[in-house]
């Protein structure tokens, strides 16, 4: 099956839930400057998740670019993925309009630990369809990233409870780490055919 | 003429289908989780949603894969299907702020229906194109599971008003039945390419 | 320039504008069916604006598919189109919410009539690139139906102020009269190729 | 890595925010003319919004097609484009609903200008990819015109709490400048290629 169309619809998506979640800064009714200042922790929620999805999206790009055709299988992990990074836009909206209070920080870390999972799923059934030896899955390897991630959120989750700061701390942390995006999958890609500058690549 | 724009404009409505929905998740103006308690059935709501409108984007796509054309005839089918599955955000979010009550979950199994015929028709369509012999229609067959799934809708519409719940169980049960996505159609094409692997598929 | 992100980009804008339009079918409070009866002209307006949107697209696929290659011009001419086709959802509510009074439903007319005209003007551009001996030039010929429409749409804006039924009959009639997409391309382009199964087309 | 889906992406997102904009135009309640005057700063906002964002996607669109390849620091360059772009549907709302004062006229030009800077910085992070000697740097040269807007709207920001008009005046001033598209890019690679009318460009 080809991989075009599972891109195309997973870009879309991405797009969406990206760009919806500035309509949860709502349009203050006065033109003064203080009126801005309750939208302060909804803008930095959603730089958060701004980053957290284009991560997400940046690492979606590297991991597909590495594979060659995709299955039914695929297609419902991918799916998976979708379904919660989609419910970040409500999770960040709570959290923003209600200040980091613990609750909404922890159901925020719960969406993103489920993405991770959901993440590493769907990475799995890739290597499975392309092979042990396959070029995603060296790249993919143990993806002690992807599971350091996971571990943090757990405990964030968790630490959100005696003071929600901690836990916005270890979302920034998990997010800082990714912020260098997948190159795993790049250099052994561009290993494995001998250049750094295919030129249609 | 081209598949490739009515495949990725289809994809992009689906795409905006499946996001916007949560969107219906109203953000709670508090920080308590009893406040999560009133969205569980818009959430369930917009799970089963999220499960049926990503099995027609998986069945979509694999019924695309096997066209070689399209004609004026089909681009309207398309559209016919994508007209219903559009209603699918206000069904969903009608029966879910309604707490699962006999005329929304009706209306919901109705939308449904129609959808599934929408998506006969547009199957006919690309059969008369492709030939009675073709891969396509071979696959297709009879497509016995599409015409089970609207005799169920019909039942669980009537039954409705009897008790939600049992129509729930019966989209429950056509959603269960069609999570395994049409791999007829995949199976047929691989068949006739005699391969299963077919690197750039 | 490749013609191939412009039509990207338009697939993606009519997307979202097809499907958002169904946000303003507000989801009833009740589980009534009688709350469904203020939404009905709300529904009718969804599906006119619908069909209309589904119009403009089926050309627009048609159109660039004669079309090889793209200008700045052109760019420029298609978010001209997609400027008035973004204002559809604006008066589609606000015609259905008013119960098709005079006035919402002349300008409804009227952004249809400048959607009409910025697809003429569309056209023109890219005839000026392909040539006056194009296939895109011989199919589109006179545009007799596009001109026919604009006045339609002016003669309608004026009666609506009669009697708000006659511009709509003018509406739907426009509507039937482009049901059968511009074929004429297609005719033209089979024509020139010398086959009616492009296998690859 | 292949640069069609970075372009897919930002498609999705732009045309995102150029569509949802249109959401701010709320919907009257009444079918009265005079019910649209309190929207017409909304409309004339929405207006030069749908150009600045019509520009970037046309500029956006010329320099990815002289571009050959992406990096992982293209993706992120590009997302903080994005990023400041889809700020504008909300600064948008904001300044229309307000009438033109000078908060809302300044915010607006902030982000505008921070588009102006992130693209600037795209581009610099494409000229490096593609080296100092391609047609992209060429074309680009020392962005004249980039930094001129940048200029612009930093003295538009301060000139909006003397008279917010002036700074509106600047806005569309840039606008005008840029709705030239960026043909330098055109020019060039029409050279290098040596033909004006490569025919699957």
């Amino acid at each position: 099956m080809n991989k075009s169309r599972i891109e195309a619809f997973s870009d879309g998506v991405i797009a969406i839930i990206i760009t919806i979640m500035v309509l949860e800064l709502k349009v203050p009714h006065q033109a003064d400057i203080h009126t801005l200042l309750p939208l302060v922790p909804v803008f930095l929620s959603y730089v958060l998740s701004f980053i957290m999805i284009g991560i997400y999206w940046n690492n979606h790009h590297h991991m597909f670019h590495a594979v060659s055709h995709v299955r039914g299988s695929v297609l419902w992990a991918n799916l998976y993925l979708l379904f919660w990074l989609s419910l970040t836009p409500f999770t960040t909206a709570w959290m923003g309009e209600n200040h980091i209070e613990s609750v909404p920080v922890a159901v925020y870390g719960f969406v993103l630990m489920m993405s991770g999972i959901a993440y590493y799923i769907l990475a799995r059934s890739l290597i499975r369809l392309e092979g042990a030896d396959s070029a995603l899955a060296v790249a993919f390897g143990h993806d002690r990233k992807g599971k350091i991630s996971v571990v943090i959120y757990a405990a964030a989750i968790g630490l959100a409870f005696l003071n929600p700061w901690i836990a916005i701390a270890g979302y920034v942390g998990v997010a800082l780490m990714w912020l260098v995006p997948d190159r795993r999958v790049e250099r052994v890609l561009l290993a494995s055919t001998g250049g750094a500058h295919a030129p249609k690549d």
